[in-house]
């Protein structure tokens, strides 16, 4: 051995990564139909042109898959590892008013060589979910670590900007006593809780059949369907709250005040979560899920009717009165 | 053991997540003096108002600090880990000509418990650079994912978003022959190349001292005091390039098309830095490293006198010439 290193040697293959965005532009592609950048990618940093908004406020946010992505890829479920993290982090954006623009994801992998098509296939899922809600793949980063990635492991970290007109803004400081939470259903437990969710399945490795796993990995639904349908309705929502770690509890009570509510959710008709569930505190399920509500909106009285017809499945859960604080039961 | 679990006996520990966020709320603070958010920290989305520009474009990137991380944490130098992460990401936002707004940040630990000590300190840091760039820590992720992470491991993402003026945008489509190339020094070599630099010290274990190893460790340098001076001195450039990843020669032709450059850089005063070199291919270091010059100014001739006086150490290094292709050598 001379002693000279070359990068390759070191285990980063630069020209494999270069093929890699090769790999993934037809999906990027088809994130920009209706909504272009205004520079070319690959540059040091995506640009999008906001002239066209006559006060824009601009909205972000940033959030992983945390311990469900190993599930997720024990299950070769990779195309939902992506449909994921961008649902997290829409709907973070969607709670504004705001149109999700932009979304960029960061992976961290051992191997470039190794995950090359495991990668693909999670952009790939990532672009299906962004089409669908016409936002951009803007950038993102893929950082080959090796000996600081565990082999096999794919580390997620996912970015969203939104963008909405300042009077449009929803401001949550105008709820009043008596405004009605409208609650929206999930597919299954969003991308938190599932360190307790595998603490189950390491007691219990019979408990669910692949099947059942399977509807309990469907990936967090994107509820971009809702607001849209609201917006048409010419329904202004006083708050729209994402359902995540925390539960109803946490999500709708760091936006309150001094204002709760008693919350009444219908029975959640998902067996393989029920089954999970058995398995959990009786009171911190409520404060770890969803509880098979992941969305919620909050409208004037007059408003319920028209909102009740946003997306499908939405029910009344509750109203707003004063004294902080919120309680869920399950209806019987 | 009864069977029901909580979420805390999986390991994770919402009461721990609340403090940390008390933990960092003063530094968090430091970063929101001129500029502010237009809405409370803490929600789903962080908002930030940009009805003050007449056409605003906003550009947006991310990045990691790549398996640089891993010694920084054994050299616990993890302030220093912080202003990587913020300078790996502000820079890029930089070379559009914008102002860097907002920085958000996506921790990955094993235990909040174990590393909140650290994760404080590494948001200090990452608050350091940001309060001298005027950046608001807009939000961040900071995921507790035993079983996922490595103990002792925290991952990090950064993402910033910047906004810029339409007509002030920095548009490299302009370029010309005969515009002229400014090379500004670096501190060390930036937040990449590190599984290199891993592999010679691995195999020269007594290579340096410990002064000389937290010398080659120097964070990324912020090149703001550049573009902040640009444009004092009323200098519009034709380009700016941030050199990470793939040296001079491939983050200038990312945007140089059919021209290029024969630079001369002057030899790289940085003891440390060049006893790692010497075990490194002669040709691969100029294509792994920045060698010393960590960010290019490209200017009109005219311009050239006004853009020496931007920021400390601006050279000439080369100027644009027809036909494809970076090369470089260092001045005897």
């Amino acid at each position: 051995m001379s002693g000279k290193l070359t990068y390759k040697q070191s285990g980063v293959d630069t020209i494999e990564a270069q093929s890699f965005v090769s790999d993934i532009s037809s999906h990027v592609k088809r994130t920009q139909q209706a909504r272009k950048l205004c520079n070319a990618f690959g540059l040091f940093a995506a640009a999008y042109d906001l002239s066209s908004y006559k006060e824009p406020v601009m909205v972000t946010g940033t959030d992983g898959v945390g311990t469900k992505s190993e599930i997720l890829f024990q299950m070769d479920m990779i195309e939902e590892a992506g449909k994921d993290l961008v649902a997290m982090n829409v709907n973070d954006i969607l709670t504004t008013g705001g149109d999700p623009l932009l979304f960029l994801d960061y992976l961290g992998i051992s191997s470039l060589e190794m995950e090359r098509t495991r990668i693909t296939r999670l952009v790939a899922g990532m672009c299906d979910y962004l089409e669908s809600c016409n936002c951009i793949l803007a950038g993102g980063e893929t950082a080959e670590m090796p000996g600081v990635v565990p082999a096999g492991m794919i580390e997620m970290a996912g970015f969203s900007i939104g963008c909405v007109e300042k009077s449009e803004m929803i401001d949550p400081s105008q709820l009043e006593e008596g405004d009605v939470l409208i609650g929206y259903p999930s597919d299954s437990f969003h991308a938190n809780g599932w360190s307790l969710v595998r603490r189950v399945l390491e007691q219990e490795p019979d408990l669910l059949t692949r099947d059942e796993m399977i509807s309990l990995l469907a990936p967090t639904r994107l509820y971009h369907d809702v607001v849209t349908d609201m917006r048409a309705l010419k329904v202004v929502p006083r708050a729209y709250a994402h359902i995540t770690g925390g539960g109803l509890p946490e999500n709708l009570e760091r936006f309150l005040g001094d204002r709760g509510s008693d919350l009444t959710i219908p029975y959640w008709n998902h067996p393989a979560a029920q089954k999970v569930l058995n398995f959990v505190d009786a009171e911190d399920r409520f404060h770890t899920f969803n509880m098979g509500i992941g969305w919620v909106s909050i409208v004037k009285p007059a408003d319920v009717e028209a909102a009740l017809k946003a997306g499908p499945g939405g029910s009344v859960i509750g109203t707003l009165r004063d004294g902080k604080g919120i309680t869920v039961r399950v209806a019987q």
